[in-house]
C-alpha cells in the first residue's frame, strides 16, 4: 500500500454528509484495501458549529477556504445541495486542481457541461453518480455499460417524494394535500415541497440523464415539466378502472430525428414494471438498440443510498488518481458531441386521458366530440360516469372520462380551449398524458 | 484523434460474435468518437468456413494462432462459449500481453481468479460484463458502483431459459416437458438443455457474482444447485393459491459469519419484484448495507444484449489502453482478498413447501406431523387437498400440502427420510424451498 494518503474535504455535513463521513470513518480499513492507499477525511464544512457531529471536532470548519485553499486536499466532496454557493465552490475546487465528487443535481443539470469542460482543462475528475437515483447505478451505466447503444428512450420515476404521494393517493383514495402532509410528517417531503411536487427536481435529473444518454448538452430549459398538485383522488379511481396507474414519469425519447424530454403525471398500464414501483422507490427504464429494455430500481434518496454512490465515486477518483490518470478517461468524462434537435412540447405526440364535467342533457356529448374532432383529436374510449349535482339552484352534471387516440400536444391544447369554451361544459377536471 | 488503431481479434462468430462484429462495423464512427482512436476488427476465428458471414471474408480464419500470435492485435474478444478451448485461448492471449474481453461464464466461474491474477501479472485487462445478465450492467456495478457497500444478499433470476419455462408452466398450467419443448422450438433452450435446466448455468453465474460481491474466491463447487425438471403443474397451482410464484432463484447471502450460495426452485411471495419477472428476462436484486435493496432487470441473453456488454467492455479496455492504463485499475481487477466461510447446504435455514400423497384414513396426518416434529420441523400451515384414487385395486389417497417454519436443511432432509419411510405415505411429490 502506498504511504501518501488520499485526502478528502467534505462540503456539507447534513444528512448525506454525515452518512458519507460515517462510512469513510467506519469502513476505512476495507476502503483503503480497495483503493490501495490510505484515505483521510481532512476537513468538513458546516453551517452550524454547535450541532453534534459524528467526526472529530478539530476537522470541522465554518470557512470553505479551509478546504478549497488547502493544497493537501485531493478531492472535494460537495453534499451541500442547492445551486449557490455549491456551484461556486465546485468551480473553485476544479480550478485549484482538485477532483470533485458531487451529489448536486441542480448544479449538474444547470452547469454540467461547463463543469465537465473545466475539469478536463485542469486534468481532474468530476463525478456525480449520486445526483440521480441515489445509490442506484445510473450515471455509471450510461457513461460506460450502455455506451455501445443508441438510446431510444428513458422512462423514469426519479423523484421519491412524488412517488410516495402518488402511491398513497392510489392506495387509499386520499387527496393530494393529505398525502403531501403525510409525506412531510415522515420526512419524505420538505416544508416547502415545490421543488419535488412541481416536477422541477425530476426535470433536473432528466436533463442530466438526457445529456449522458444522447451525448449532447441538455439544459433544464429543454425539459418540459408539470407537477402532481392538480391530480385528484377521482382520477386515481378512474385510472384503476381503466387498468392504469398514475406516475410522475420523466421521459426522454429520441424519435424521428429529434429528442423530447418531459416530466408530467402519466397514465401507465398497470402491467408495466414502472407502474409497480411504489413508495419512495425510484426506477429508471432504458431502451437501447442493442440491449433492448433494461431497468434499474432502488431507493433514490436518503442518507444510506446517497452515501453509497458518493463513496463509490470517491473510491473511483482515488483509484484513478493513484494510477496517475486524471480527467482524461471517458469513465468520468462523458462526451457531449452529438447535435440533436429538441422537440418542443407542442410537437410531442401522446394519448390523453380527459375528465370533464358537463351539463347532463341530450346533445352535450356530441358538442364535446365535435369540438375535439375539429382540433384533430379522435376518441379511443368514453366512460360517462356518475351524475353530480352542483350549484344553487342544483344543476345536474355528468362526469365524463375520455381516452383519446394519439395526438399532438398543440392539437390537444387547442381542443381543450374549444371544449372549455362550450357553454355546456362546466369544468375540465384533468388532462393526463397516457404512455404505453 | 490518435492515428494508431485499436485492433480487435474475435474468437467465435456465432450468434453473439456476429452481433459484436456487426456493431463494430456499423457503429464504427460513433464508437471511434467515444474511444478517441480508430478501431479495427482485424480477424475473426470461425469453425465452419462455409457459412456466410457479416464481415469481409479476408478477415476470417480457421486458425486461432492467426489471432493469438498476431502482435498487432490489442484485444482478444472471446465469444465461443464452453470451457475448452476458450480457456486455453484466454490464457494464451493474456500471456501474449493482449487484453481480453469474454462473455464466458463457465470459464470465468471455474478459472476467474487465476485469469485475473495472470492478467495483472501481464499488465493487461480482463473484462467479463457479458458473462452474467447479458446486457444488464451487473459486473460493473459490483466492481465499482456498489463498492462502498457490505453486500448482504444477492437474489437473482439469471437463467432466461428456465424462467421462460417456469413462466409458461405458471401461466398455462402445462407440465415441464411441454414447456421445455416450447422453449426449444422458440430457440430459448438448446437441444441438450441440461446446463440450463439443471441449474448449472445459474450456478456458474452466481459463483461470478458471489466472488465480486464478497471479494473472495467462489468456486462453482461452493454453489449448491438443483434444477427445475422435477417441478409439476400441480405445484404451480398450489403455489398460486398460497400467494406465491415459483422461480429458479440464485441466492448468495452473507449472514452470521458465513456465506451461502445456492440455486434452486423457490417459492416467492407474488408481491415481490422478483416474482414478477417473466419470460426470458433476468433480474438481479442486491442488498447492501448503505444502498439498501436495488434491482437490475433486462434481457439476460441473446445477440443484442450480449453484444451491448461485449462492445462496452471493448470500449472500456480501449479507452484505458489509450490512457496508458493497463491492468492496474480496480475497475477491471476486482479484489478477492476477503476470507469467508462457506455455509454448507446442510446448515442453510429456509422454510419449505412440501407436497405428499398419503393414505386417506384417520391418524395418517398425526403420523406425518410426528415424523416431521421428531426431526425438528414444525408446521406453519397445512392444506389437505383433493382425494386421489390410484393403483389396482383402487386406493384412496389424499394430497397434502404443507408449509414449514424455518428449519435447517439437514433437519429437513432427515424429516423427508422419516416421512418417506412411513407405510401410510405413498410418495413425496415435491419439496420446494420458500423465501421472503
Amino acid at each position: 500500500m502506498m504511504e501518501k494518503p488520499f485526502r478528502i474535504g467534505l462540503l456539507g455535513l447534513g444528512v448525506v454528509g454525515t452518512a458519507v463521513a460515517h462510512a469513510l470513518v467506519q469502513k476505512r480499513g476495507v476502503l483503503e484495501r480497495r483503493i490501495g492507499c490510505p484515505i483521510e477525511l481532512r476537513r468538513a464544512l458546516v453551517r452550524d458549529p454547535d450541532r453534534s457531529r459524528p467526526i472529530d471536532p478539530s476537522l470541522i470548519t465554518l470557512n470553505a477556504d479551509d478546504i478549497l485553499d488547502d493544497p493537501a486536499i485531493d478531492v472535494v466532496v460537495e453534499v451541500m445541495g442547492g445551486e449557490d454557493p455549491a456551484h461556486a465552490y465546485i468551480l473553485r475546487a476544479l480550478r485549484a486542481g482538485k477532483h470533485v465528487v458531487t451529489a448536486n443535481k441542480e448544479v449538474m443539470a444547470k452547469h454540467g457541461p461547463e463543469i465537465l469542460t473545466l475539469a478536463a482543462e485542469h486534468g481532474v475528475d468530476i463525478s456525480f453518480e449520486a445526483s440521480v437515483g441515489g445509490g442506484i447505478p445510473v450515471i455509471g451505466p450510461f457513461k460506460l455499460d450502455l455506451i455501445a447503444n443508441e438510446i431510444r428512450e428513458i422512462r423514469a420515476i426519479i423523484n421519491g417524494t412524488t412517488n410516495f404521494i402518488l402511491t398513497r393517493m392510489a392506495a387509499d383514495g386520499i387527496e393530494f394535500a393529505d398525502a403531501l402532509a403525510e409525506a412531510q410528517q415522515l420526512g419524505y417531503a420538505e416544508a416547502d415541497p415545490r421543488n419535488d411536487v412541481d416536477g422541477i427536481d425530476a426535470a433536473y435529473k432528466l436533463a442530466i440523464l438526457g445529456s449522458l444518454a444522447f451525448h449532447t448538452v441538455v439544459r433544464p430549459s429543454n425539459v418540459y415539466y408539470e407537477g402532481i398538485a392538480s391530480l385528484s383522488a377521482t382520477d386515481f379511481r378512474y385510472a384503476r378502472e381503466l387498468g392504469y396507474a398514475i406516475k410522475l414519469l420523466a421521459i426522454a425519447r429520441a424519435e424521428r430525428g429529434a429528442v423530447e424530454l418531459r416530466v408530467h403525471p402519466t397514465l401507465l398500464p398497470e402491467t408495466e414494471m414502472l407502474a409497480k414501483i411504489d413508495g419512495v422507490f425510484n426506477a429508471v427504464a432504458v431502451e437501447g438498440d442493442l440491449v433492448g429494455r433494461i431497468l434499474f430500481y432502488g431507493r433514490g434518496a436518503g442518507a444510506g443510498p446517497t452515501s453509497s454512490a458518493v463513496v463509490a465515486d470517491i473510491i473511483d477518483v482515488a483509484q484513478r488518481s493513484l494510477a496517475g490518470l486524471g480527467g482524461s478517461s471517458r469513465r468520468t468524462a462523458p462526451t457531449y458531441d452529438e447535435q440533436v434537435r429538441f422537440r418542443p412540447m407542442d410537437e410531442v405526440c401522446t394519448r390523453y386521458y380527459l375528465r370533464l364535467l358537463a351539463h347532463d342533457r341530450p346533445g352535450v356529448f356530441a358538442q364535446i366530440t365535435h369540438a375535439l374532432g375539429e382540433a384533430g383529436i379522435s376518441l379511443a374510449s368514453v366512460i360517462q360516469k356518475q351524475n353530480v349535482e352542483l350549484g344553487e339552484p342544483r344543476v345536474q352534471y355528468a362526469e365524463i372520462v375520455l381516452m383519446t387516440h394519439e395526438a399532438k400536444e398543440a392539437a390537444m391544447q387547442r381542443a381543450l380551449r374549444s371544449v372549455r369554451a362550450l357553454a355546456v361544459v362546466r369544468d375540465i377536471g384533468s388532462m393526463i398524458r397516457v404512455e404505453g
